[in-house]
C-alpha cells in the first residue's frame, strides 16, 4: 500500500465557530516509532469535539487541528516499536483530537497503539464508530467510576440518549436493576434495553416516582443530563451509594451534605478526555461487549460526507441531533464491510 | 474477679435534651458468646454522642439507653467464643452506643470482641479515650474515603480541631504536603504536627493563599467545619482530587459540577458510625500509631465524673468546649496507669 503524500481533512487552525472548520488538504501525518497510522473510514461527531473545537474544553491544540475523537479504519502503517497490529487490519480508537493529538475527521490519523483497537468483523463499522464514544462513557461512568456490582440499583437519567441507553443496556447486562427516565415516547424502546421501570423525567413528581421504584435506595445514579439536579439523586441514595457527574460545565447545583455524609455516599465526576489508556481499553471491551451481547444499538441520527463537517458540529450545537452523526471519509464508501477481502489482503 | 450485679450508668428512657440524661444504677448486662464485658475507667463525649441522644441522628436505640461511644477500661469477663482477650487485660472501644449497642458511659459495658482493642500500656489512657474518636475519623477521611498517598498534597480546613488536628499529623506522617486553616492564635501548634502552611480561615483572600500554597492544587481536602464551602475546595482540586464531607447535617452548598467533572475529582461523605469493624480496626491501629509516632495529643478540656454526663453533653450543645471531654468512671482513679499492677493480676 503506497501512502498519498497529501490528503482530506477537515480542522481549525484556531479555537473558534463551527464555520472555522476548514475542509481541504494537509499533508498525511508522519507517524513516530510506536504509533499506527490508520486510514480512516468513518468518524463520529461528538459533542465534546465542539467544545473542543470552540475552546470551551482547553486543550492543547496544534494548528492546523484536525478536529475529531472517534474512528474506524484500517491499518495504513504500523512503527517500529508497535507490536498486535498488521496493514489492512480494520481498526478503531475514540481518544484522539485532544491533549496535542490530532484528531480523526481525516482520511488518515496517526494513533499510538495503545489507543487503538481491532474491529471486531462481526460487528458493523457505522455501529462501532457511532458507538465508541457513548457507550465507553457509560462503560466508564458505571463500572470505573461508579463502582457497580452486580444487583445494586440503578439510576439512569436520560435512558433514551446516547450515553444513558448505552447505561441502561451495560448495566442491565451487568446485573444491576435499572431504573430509568425518559420522555413517554421512548419508554418502549427504554424497556427493550431491560430497565426494570422507565419514568417521565418532566412529571412533578418524579422523585417520588424514583422512591417508590426502589425503596432501598440507589446504589448508582448516573445523570447524562448535566442539570444536575443533585438533592434528589443524593435523597435517593443507598448506604455508600454513587452518584455520577459528566456533564453540566456551568452547573451549580446544591448539594445537601447530611443525607451525604451520614449515608457514606459521594459525588464523583469525570470526563472521558482524563480516562487513562488502560481505562479506555478496559471500555473498548465493554464497547464491543455492549454490541455483541446486548439489544442496544446507537440511534445513528444521519450519515454525512467529512466534507460536511462543520453542518455536523452546528446541528450539534443547536441540539437539533437525536442520535448520532456518522461522517464517511472521502476516499471510502460507508456501505463496505469492514474486514472484508479488500483489506484483509492489503 | 466477681462481678456486681448493677452498675453506675449515665442513660436515657428515650431521644431527648441533655437534661433528660440519668446517673442510677441499672442492672450489669449479660455477654453474648462472642462479646467481652469491659470494666470501664474512662469514657470521652463525643459531638455524635449528642446527635444520638438528642434523636438527631436516628439509630436503633434500646431502653433504657446508656449513652456514649468511646472507653477505655480492663476486660472482666470474656464470652465462651472470644479469642484473644483475658481477664484483666487494658482494652479500649470507639463505637459502642449506636445501631442498637448499648453505650459506654457505664461501670461495664458489653462489646463484641471484633470491635474491642488492646490498650498499649505505653500510652496514657486518657490521651487515648480522647482520642479515639477523633483521631479514627481522621483516619477513615484521609485513608479509607480520601484515599491519601504519600507525596500528595492535602488541605485540612479546621486543623487546630480534635479531627483536623489528629488529620495534620496523620496526613504529614503518611507523607503529604500539608495546607491546614485555623485561628491565629493556634498557628504555632499546627505547624508543630507538621503543616507546611496554616492560613487564617478568617481571611477574605483564603481562596487565593490556598491557591498560591499548592498551585498543583490539592489531592484530598479534608473539610471537619461542616460549613460546607464546597465550591473554593472543588475549585482547588487537583485531577482525581477527593473532598471528604463529614459534617454539615443541615448544610446546602452549591457544588460547582464543572471543575468537578472536568477533573474526575469527587465529593465523598462518611459518617464514622457507618464504618465497619474491619475499617474501624484499622483505623484503631491508626491512632495507636497517631500517638506513638507523631507530636499529636489530644486537647483534653477538662475531667469530669461520669455522674456529671448530662453537664458534658450540654458545654458540647453550647459550643463551648475546646478539646475534649473525659468522665471518669464512679469504681476508678483517673490516675491509675493502665496495665499496672492492679489489673495486670486480675
Amino acid at each position: 500500500m503506497s501512502l498519498p503524500t497529501h490528503m482530506h481533512a477537515a480542522y481549525v487552525t484556531a479555537p473558534g465557530p463551527a464555520e472555522a472548520i476548514r475542509y481541504g488538504r494537509i499533508p498525511v501525518p508522519v507517524i513516530g516509532p510506536t504509533d499506527v497510522l490508520v486510514r480512516v473510514r468513518l468518524v463520529a461527531a461528538d459533542p465534546v469535539d465542539v467544545f473542543v473545537r470552540s475552546g470551551a474544553y482547553p486543550t492543547p491544540m496544534p494548528s492546523p487541528f484536525v478536529i475529531g475523537r472517534d474512528l474506524v479504519g484500517e491499518v495504513a502503517a504500523v512503527g517500529p516499536g508497535v507490536a498486535g497490529f498488521v496493514q489492512g487490519q480494520p481498526v478503531w480508537c475514540n481518544s484522539l483530537g485532544h491533549a496535542g493529538r490530532q484528531g480523526s475527521f481525516a482520511e488518515y490519523a496517526v494513533v499510538a497503539a495503545d489507543r487503538l483497537y481491532p474491529a471486531p468483523p462481526d460487528l458493523d463499522p457505522a455501529d462501532l464508530v457511532a458507538a465508541a464514544h457513548p457507550a465507553a462513557t457509560a462503560w466508564l461512568a458505571l463500572f470505573r467510576h461508579g463502582r457497580l456490582r452486580a444487583g445494586e440499583n440503578v439510576h439512569v437519567g436520560g435512558g433514551a440518549g446516547n450515553v444513558g441507553s448505552a447505561a441502561v443496556a451495560l448495566a442491565v447486562a451487568a446485573g444491576a436493576r435499572v431504573i430509568a427516565t425518559a420522555r413517554p415516547e421512548d419508554f418502549s424502546s427504554v424497556r427493550a434495553l431491560g430497565a426494570a421501570e422507565v419514568l417521565d423525567y418532566r412529571d412533578p413528581d418524579l422523585p417520588a416516582g424514583l422512591r417508590t421504584a426502589t425503596p432501598d435506595g440507589y446504589h448508582v445514579w448516573v445523570d447524562t443530563s448535566g442539570h444536575g439536579d443533585l438533592a434528589t439523586g443524593v435523597g435517593l441514595l443507598a448506604n455508600g451509594g454513587r452518584l455520577v457527574v459528566m456533564a453540566g460545565l456551568h452547573a451549580t447545583p446544591t448539594l445537601p451534605l447530611g443525607p451525604l455524609y451520614t449515608r457514606d455516599a459521594s459525588v464523583t465526576g469525570f470526563a472521558i478526555s482524563n480516562a487513562s489508556v488502560t481505562d479506555l481499553a478496559d471500555a473498548a471491551d465493554g464497547v464491543v461487549f455492549l454490541l455483541r451481547a446486548t439489544p442496544w444499538r446507537p440511534r445513528i441520527a444521519d450519515r454525512l460526507p467529512l466534507s460536511l463537517a462543520a453542518q455536523a458540529h452546528r446541528r450539534l450545537e443547536n441540539g437539533e441531533v437525536n442520535g448520532r452523526l456518522v461522517l464517511q471519509s472521502a476516499t471510502d464508501r460507508i456501505d463496505q464491510p469492514i474486514g472484508g477481502a479488500r483489506y484483509s489482503s492489503a
